[in-house]
């Protein structure tokens, strides 16, 4: 309620305006979802390019019992930029408990939002008429898009030379949280961009990646060749956004060059002219989460030249493992 | 569109009134929501009270395993009256396939509409919150009740003495079509209504039932002691919709003369001063149904001292086993 009137105070009565700059965040998960419901509060024009790659849980079954898209990380993204009925957010959250479901067990588990996506992209014939559908429904502020219209999945290749197959099982460390990734790569390998996702980039004032898990929400994006084209083609301000936590089976206690150094192995360059790092360490990560602090290695971080870094408190005092969406949209707004 | 246009002139140049009466639609199933889309154009206040003895496809799936009240035929009033987005309204009636549902076949046949329902009730803690809560989403125009809060069933004495347990049993003949039904009962037979449709009802300025199948959809209603009372004791206009033809396995060969007997011997009394009947007989009902129109016997009506008798066409010449919602709302609202 203070942050709701404190926010109607900034935009009123400072004036800070809307920026009137089209922003474009690519990502997947809590980290794009997290930002965008920052972003919403002062960008008119905001597209978020979605990974296709997901295949936990809910969206996993879906995807591999009925064919469909990956649904679950657009969910959440349409849901950060949803300005509908609090009841509509949560029915698009609700997930049908597992033990309540007797016979109609199959239904345990499932996440009501992912099943109104499958719905609609049958309703209307075509999973993206689908998004749009879902969309209005939402009343979004945006768009949410997929990163490409193909069938995804990424596998990894880890320093000790083994092949690790699916989203999942590399994000929840399935394979050994102990061995590291080398390299990621996509299947298919020359996997199309989304045309209208292409076009959102080239037409950007402002790109972001991340917040979100490097090799699972982040990559299966950049990975696509004619997407990684386009940012590095775009005139826009693009914008690296690094995690203020590492996960113990994704990025073991990278630092914030090595996110930048990840994306030029993988990329050939590191695509983005400015990081944004989180410099408040002060809340305490829980003792029972295997997770540290990104640590700020200007050195490092400095041989890029050209790169703007900024070091800033972005973190989410209640849950120290995220960005605080009011903080980092204030740090985005400020550099453009 | 015509249509459309034909009553934009009929509201805004002949300035036909909105209605401020209070109007309260007792019923079920295709019937209810007939007669609910029609008389939403006419009416600001409207409240539909539903059956909830409902046991067939999808909804009774959910009964049995989820032990959650009849969600489908609350659903389709819902729908009725609801003024969201078309994608809206398409997603509330979408069935999940058969076919095509792999592994999760538990979701084939379900209905997501039904789902939302079930959700929103979880979320909510409590069934009718759950209610409200979809009402506000759909953006209803009027109010859409459960005629009880209680577990309700409905069972059939045959006229050969055979007893039939369950809506389902009973509404598609299961049983054997050849059978008629005697005396419809409730289980259990002492349910309560539930206190906001029985307020509904007392400051009501028209009640009406129907149309709908008379024992499956309008009888589980009246059945319920407190709502036959309420009935019986409003000050208002009581209609009762005749069906244009009659369902074979329920009302074979039913005179409308029938209807108001057999409420007759359910409630004590005719419960209704107006009937209206269709007297349209000129549409064909297709051959391979093996439905017949409803016969105006105008001597065994006019028995009933006291009732009015409305003979208007108002069938669906599209579909004409049902109503036109048009036609019917127009002929609501002449008698008030």
């Amino acid at each position: 309620m203070i942050k709701k009137l404190f926010n109607l105070f900034l935009k009123h009565y400072l004036e800070i305006p809307q920026k009137e700059a089209k922003i474009v965040s690519l990502g997947g998960g809590t980290g794009l979802s997290t930002l965008l419901s920052g972003l919403k509060n002062y960008f008119q024009d905001i597209t978020a390019i979605v990974t296709m790659a997901d295949e936990g849980g809910s969206t996993g079954r879906l995807r591999r019992t009925l064919g469909v898209p990956a649904v679950g990380d657009l969910r959440n993204s349409l849901s950060a930029l949803s300005q509908s009925e609090p009841a509509m957010q949560k029915l698009l959250h609700y997930r049908f408990g597992g033990d309540r479901y007797g016979d109609d067990q199959a239904l345990g588990g499932h996440n009501l939002g992912n099943l109104i996506l499958v719905a609609l992209a049958d309703i209307y014939g075509d999973f993206n008429k689908g998004l749009e559908a879902a969309s209005k429904i939402l009343n979004i502020s945006g768009k949410v898009l997929p990163s490409t219209a193909a069938n995804v999945r990424i596998w990894a290749e880890t320093d000790d030379g083994q092949r690790v197959v699916g989203e999942e099982n590399i994000d929840l460390g399935k394979y050994d949280g102990r061995r590291s990734i080398k390299k990621l790569h996509l299947l298919p390998k020359n996997a199309k961009g989304f045309p209208p996702s292409i076009k959102a980039i080239s037409q950007a004032g402002v790109i972001t990646a991340g917040p979100g898990d490097l090799y699972t929400s982040i990559m299966p994006n950049l990975l696509i060749e004619d997407i990684k084209v386009a940012i590095a083609k775009a005139k826009a301000k693009k914008i690296l956004i690094v995690n203020i936590a590492n996960k113990p089976f994704e990025t073991p206690k990278y630092k914030a060059s090595q996110y930048l150094e990840a994306i030029k192995n993988h990329c050939g360059g590191i695509l983005f002219d400015t990081v944004i790092v989180n410099n408040n360490f002060q809340p305490k990560i829980p003792k029972n989460l295997d997770y540290q602090f990104v640590e700020i290695d200007r050195k490092n971080l400095k041989k890029n030249r050209n790169l703007t870094i900024i070091e800033a408190d972005v973190i989410n005092f209640k849950n120290p493992l995220h960005h605080d969406p009011e903080k980092l949209a204030r740090e985005i707004v400020r550099l453009i």
